[in-house]
């Protein structure tokens, strides 16, 4: 695999492809996007508003505002407390990965992600030409510690730990983290922490990768999903100053500065709406629970989801196939898991963020119906 | 010169450490900000207030919203007369340019700019893994053919012509540009059209690169200068399917998409304010004679600014000296003309676009001093 930009040339928009086409169907079941159907908390619509409002909304420092960054640091400080100097805001979690992942590397070098993983993995990896390699960390025991180890080559620079996981809706344990951080320690890899859902588990807590290996993570997180803020993109990188610098470079280099208004939304959320999260995440509980019997009385095989906001279905069929074919006839719009890894061609995600319960009924009866 | 990483290594936020050290001085005349002192239009404000005042603020399309684009395509409706479906936004100029150089290179490949240039080319270059090479343009009679040709590499991609220029405040005659795309028809290059300041001229019409050479142009815009909208980070690139759809991956890994409510502060701009780059202007017109009246009679070398927001004296001396001098003792803050390139070490940036007309006299009186 090149590392060149035939790395982008031959990235697609699959997921894209699949939501495109249901847009233009009609009373079809959406489960494909990984959307909450949250509204922007209505503090941080007013800050954004009240920032806005005499039309000086002028560039701000590289790094984000202060008063951001002081809010980041402090919804952040149980992951080993950072400081405001070490966070960079950035355009979403994207925004976030896309900094770290040049700033970690030389051009070509490899970034290690679990098999199966959010593809788009890829395409932030092919914009910081870097190499995506996958492994599947996870066997029934916990972190298959060999595989993972034996998957990491001369130019791997960092395990990418997404937890909660998309598309599994995996939490990671401590344990996990710890078996991961110990590779890392061995082989002189950065951590990168995607934990843009760290606030939406479900009956069980999320342990953050600064916690446990501090001096190696790098944390990536948003507002899009634990404030249902996507589109106002908007997300940040804590990191230490040296890789901080480099990232910020690449912040400038491609964005300038994160906008003025979603950074007063930002600050509208973290500092009046910290509820937030909670309020959704029970909503999304319940969801779990309607959507899990459902696909237990239909004896579809899944992992049950400890956090984010999908469902890793096997299918037992070609996932591509299968997803063209509820597109087309089956009126519920899934996204196929072979983007997200070579072992999940037989998987489905679904996502519960968007849906009501009651289309979640309908959507999951009419994939029932489709198998 | 490695386009490794190493290029990012190098880079460093240059104005910024000038501009970070005036903002904490007091009394001092701010000459350094390449930013305008107008405000966002209210039409582009109450536009982005009315579309996130219910909270519902998604993900819109990776290449923009249609009806933004359909505006884009009207507003650049004289540049060969783009499709909307030719348009893709981006997080600002920054975005368009670094999804441009991306999608027309292999890493380590090279662009050329004039030389002077704007210094962040070269941070979005080491982002985009590209080499950023310089040479003068422009002798006294116009561009300098066989001098820019002979600069030209195997490896070089495109050609950047940054019309109306910052720092110089020149814009490119049509004959300029027929010279340039010339070179570019002989040897087989992009233009990358940098017009962000494309309605800011003096006294003269801004012919567009499009215009001359519509199937070898890549056109940079943003709202940024011509509305007066730094702080939103919205701007556009224009570019054949082809191009697009490689520079559509390099903005989705790195960005996600743009911010919605930029996108509808843009649409309110382009719908509502067409006569807002006429009014900023007239007030720039007058500020250019005032600074450039001034200049002369103290008989500094300059070239006459015809767009833009800029003046880029010669002081006849070290640039990163005087403006170190001029902040901590002369009460007035300019930028330094070194990160512009190499012929430009006694050159310092003047930006008149954020300073009243009685700033810039007080501000061009104490340089004056200090010389």
């Amino acid at each position: 695999m090149t590392p060149l930009r035939d790395q982008l040339t031959r990235a697609t928009f699959s997921v894209r492809e699949i939501s495109e086409q249901a847009a233009s169907i009609e009373d079809i079941v959406r489960l494909d996007i990984g959307q909450p159907d949250f509204s922007t908390p209505p503090e941080a619509v007013r800050a954004a508003q009240e920032a806005i409002k005499d039309g000086e909304v002028p560039y701000t420092a590289l790094w984000g505002i202060e008063e951001l960054r002081e809010a980041v640091a402090g919804f952040e400080s149980h992951k080993a407390g950072p400081s405001p100097d070490e966070v960079m805001v950035t355009t979403g979690g994207t925004g976030a990965l896309f900094t770290a992942f040049e700033a970690i590397t030389e051009p070509g070098e490899g970034i290690l992600c679990n098999d199966p993983c959010w593809p788009p993995y890829g395409m932030v990896s092919a914009a910081a030409t870097v190499r995506k390699d996958q492994v599947a960390f996870f066997d029934d025991d916990g972190v298959a510690v060999d595989r993972v180890e034996a998957a990491v080559q001369d130019d791997t620079r960092a395990l990418v730990i997404n937890s909660p996981e998309n598309p599994t809706g995996r939490v990671y344990s401590r344990e996990d983290i710890e078996d991961l951080a110990g590779i890392a320690e061995r082989q002189d890899l950065w951590l990168i922490a995607d934990e843009v859902y760290d606030r939406l588990t479900y009956g069980c807590d999320h342990v953050s990768v600064a916690e446990v290996a501090p001096e190696r993570t790098l944390t990536v997180n948003s507002t899009s999903k634990n404030f249902a803020m996507t589109g106002w993109r908007l997300g940040w990188l804590i990191a230490p100053e040296e890789i901080r610098q480099q990232a910020g470079k690449a912040n400038r280099g491609s964005t300038a500065c994160p906008s003025f208004p979603a950074q007063h939304a930002a600050l509208g959320a973290l500092e009046g709406a910290q509820d937030y999260p909670t309020t959704m995440r029970a909503d999304y509980a319940e969801r779990v629970a309607v959507a899990t019997d459902l696909l237990r009385d239909a004896g579809i095989e899944f992992v049950e989801p400890e956090g984010a906001i999908y469902l890793f279905p096997d299918v037992g069929q070609d996932s591509w196939e299968l997803c063209r074919r509820l597109n087309s006839e089956g009126g519920v719009s899934l996204v196929p898991g072979t983007p997200s890894g070579e072992d999940s061609s037989t998987n489905v995600r679904l996502c519960f963020g968007s849906a009501s319960e009651d289309e979640l009924r309908e959507g999951i009866r009419r994939l029932v119906d489709a198998l």
